[in-house]
């Protein structure tokens, strides 16, 4: 037991028991002095969201091996969690939060509510069907999971993330799966879409439909769903997956007067402090994906729906609370995902953003292989980088491996501002088995150089 | 064919047709205007090198998947590129070189003739014995794997990466095999002690005698070799590989008065141009091996005995020889090597040569895994950084994936001087099927953070 029941230790609430939330009540507990209650909506704490897709695969045995800690180890650190507990209300003016009628005194307060998922009104009424689900927690990935052992026929809407990594999963289950995307290109808030085809083409390879530039009309059946129609057509389904983005859960904070940015997320100064109309407050918290952040590249506010960035606010929140004043500074946001045998990652902005900011950019390309082209599982690797102003300000990776420490490294290079130049001249290591004599990347910077005005090459 | 006769073109000589000589002839022949004559030692050309042990370990199919041009792509391209052809001196006064008893007239001369395995005093006579190897060339390759079809016990002299790399392979093969190292670690001049040991320990797990901190007596026999003297013990041995560290070749060069380093290798501007008493010749360059580089962390001389220095070298030459001017800065010197189930890399410099050039470091660990714990395929990872002054000065890691690709970008950080401040506030990114939630850098980061003095954490 971490808590013995000292006095006058201050009262620390966090509203949200996902990945900021159980993050900062651990290390808060290990390095802090507080009092620590935890409110959750969720049944379940502290388990893998982003492992979810790939138990409904089969890559990963079960549910259970998603779960990272034992039942007892709250209570046993001395965090007062309360599951399936939703928080009502905040009064900021009172230093409380409502629960079940209940008042909660805080002297600090942690909102760390994440998102929900996103439903577009004409599919609302067809999201009630059975049938239909939207994936955000593990009851939502064990009811998915469940629905697809009798299924065929299933519809995915949304080509995202984790859309894609479900269709990779049910067509994995031998289902017959339509993955239908507003956006022609899928992962388009990720990747551009010469490199989103690579994507799609693999999609296909292993049996997913994959539908782009096309939005469902609705989602049809009685108690039960039956149908999708997009297009005109009704596509027989058995199963419906709306993953189709997520929203900032922020009622509760926006009800108790907490500013929302044009984003929709949570407005929060560096310190992660929310902002009233009296100002930031000192003992207010936000992070995760309920909050807004800001682009190392645009300048301009966005959010972060990544648990990466959660670990890295919930970080901060730490060391706040803990009096070791952080920062978290604007982001770069690398994202990595396995879409069956393809690991796609990307970092910075994509040339779609770009344009939307009005930001002008020169992109290479070059496609070369993991390993050298003779040794035995070599695979296509396809590198993309975005400089603006002889900057590299984007990067995109496709490949069999190697591509998440290559986006890693890709997101300091960015952040540390790597020229165009630094990049060509950039030391690589070779050996047969892992990689090529001159490293892609050379190439992809060698692409981009050609493009310049006045290039030699 | 490229080449249609022009009149007037400069004569171009390389001496070396191995990883520098042929990218420079062949780069050099589709961007200058050269008539270009390469001379080579070895009977085979444009093979991969760094190929062998993986053919000798049964990994790769055959010593022809290492031929990495067809026969006729040379002369094809207008190249004349004479085989087992000895350059025997050079005379820069006369700009020529002498082959065989004739003169061939220069205009631009490239020195690449890279290293000669070394062997010690007490070994050369026990090296003439057959069945003693060394191994440089493919001739070399296919003569080792020969010997070991029918052989039982091998002693690998050297456990640097040829020397560790062979050994994997003999033990592949199922013969007895000892690895003898003089240092008290292998890979001493890669990788520090700790990092060492894993490697050590994985060889030891595939069957290899590892003696660190001995050097063989003699290797005896008759005709052909039967056993080698360690410690005063006599090791049966069936087949030698001597893998000691490899001499830059550079008699031709200090014959013709080409002024020779420190290190044994031929002094360079960094046009990589040569020196003689008269100062830097506008026309002679070398590179590879056999050329001395300077080294970015000490600013001291070194040699670069990799296959990725020798190509950025070549490509240097090839821009300044077509009049692009061109630099070759100072270097991390990334490698990579594939010891079994292994990946190993390195880059910047290491614990025991920073002692060595009295630079004060501060180092953190991490050990971590490839994957999310609970997702299958995830192997151990070990990352070791090094700081001098809170700034990134090396870089060792090992892990069962993602190693090269690490080590290219921590190449990149070294270079972009990253402070360890910001190698704690780094974005990395995070799926199960390919990270951990934080990424182990950052856990060495914080090691090398609490080392500090004064440090909170
Ligand atoms: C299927 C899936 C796969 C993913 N894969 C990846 C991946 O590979 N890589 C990656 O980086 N990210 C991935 N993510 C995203 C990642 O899981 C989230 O970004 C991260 O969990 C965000 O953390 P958070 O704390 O902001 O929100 P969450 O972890 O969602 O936690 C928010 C919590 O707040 C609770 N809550 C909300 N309102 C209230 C209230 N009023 N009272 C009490 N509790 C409340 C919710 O129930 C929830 O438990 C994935 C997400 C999903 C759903
Ligand atoms: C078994 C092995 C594995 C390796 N693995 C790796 C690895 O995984 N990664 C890596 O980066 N590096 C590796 N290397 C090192 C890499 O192969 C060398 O660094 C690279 O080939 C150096 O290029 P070079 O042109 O300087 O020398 P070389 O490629 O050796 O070429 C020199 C050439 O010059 C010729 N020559 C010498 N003198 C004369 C003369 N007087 N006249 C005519 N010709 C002459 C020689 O015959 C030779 O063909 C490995 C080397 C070996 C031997």
């Amino acid at each position: 037991m971490y808590d013995t029941g000292t006095t006058n230790r201050k009262k620390l609430i966090i509203v949200g028991g996902g990945a900021v939330g159980l993050a900062v009540a651990t290390s808060v507990k290990r390095h802090g002095n507080y009092e620590i209650t935890v409110f959750s909506s969720d049944p379940h704490a502290a388990y893998s969201q982003c492992g979810i897709p790939f138990v409904i695969s089969g890559e990963i045995e079960g549910f259970d091996k998603l779960l990272l800690k034992q039942k007892d180890f709250f209570p046993e650190m001395g965090i007062d969690l309360r599951l399936d507990t939703t928080v009502e209300s905040l009064d900021l003016k009172d230093r409380t939060v409502f629960v079940k009628g209940e008042k909660h005194h805080f002297d600090k307060l942690v909102i760390a509510t994440g998102s929900r998922p996103a439903v577009s009104d004409n599919l609302r009424q067809g999201a009630e069907l059975d049938n239909v689900f939207t994936l955000r927690s593990l009851e939502d990935g064990k009811r998915i999971d469940r629905s697809l052992e009798n299924a065929k026929n299933v519809v995915i809407i949304g080509g995202g993330g984790i859309g894609v990594e479900i269709a990779v999963a049910a067509a994995k289950r031998g289902l017959r799966t339509i993955l239908v995307n507003r956006s022609i290109s899928l992962l388009s808030h990720n990747i551009d879409q010469d490199m989103a085809d690579i994507v799609q083409e693999h999609l296909e390879s292993i049996g997913v439909d994959v539908l782009t530039g096309q939005s469902p009309h609705s989602i049809n059946g009685k108690a039960r769903v039956e149908s999708v129609s997009i297009g005109g057509v009704d596509f027989p389904a058995d199963v419906v997956i709306i993953s189709a983005g997520a929203l900032p859960e922020t009622k509760l904070a926006s009800d108790a007067g907490i500013e929302i940015g044009t984003t929709g997320g949570i407005i929060v100064n560096e310190h992660l402090q929310v902002r009233t109309k009296s100002g930031y407050d000192p003992d207010v918290y936000c992070g995760g994906e309920c909050a807004q952040v800001q682009n190392f590249i645009t300048g301009m506010p966005m959010l972060s729906q990544l648990a990466s960035t959660a670990r890295r606010m919930a970080g901060v929140i730490r060391n706040n609370l803990i009096s070791r004043p952080t920062s978290f500074g604007p982001i770069v946001n690398p994202w990595a995902g396995a879409i069956g045998e393809l690991q796609v990652g990307t970092v910075g902005i994509t040339t779609r953003k770009a344009k939307q900011h009005r930001i002008k950019t020169v992109s290479g390309i070059a496609i070369g292989t993991t390993r050298a082209g003779y040794y035995p599982g070599s695979t296509r690797l396809f590198i993309k980088l975005l400089f603006s102003n002889r900057i590299l300000v984007g990067a995109q990776v496709i490949g069999g491996e190697g591509v998440k420490e290559r986006i890693d490294g890709l997101s300091l290079a960015i952040r540390k501002r790597t020229t165009l130049d630094e990049l060509l001249s950039m030391e690589t290591c070779y050996t047969p088995p892992m990689s090529m004599l001159i490293d892609p990347l050379t190439f992809a910077a060698q692409g981009a150089l050609k493009k310049l005005p006045g290039s030699k090459k």
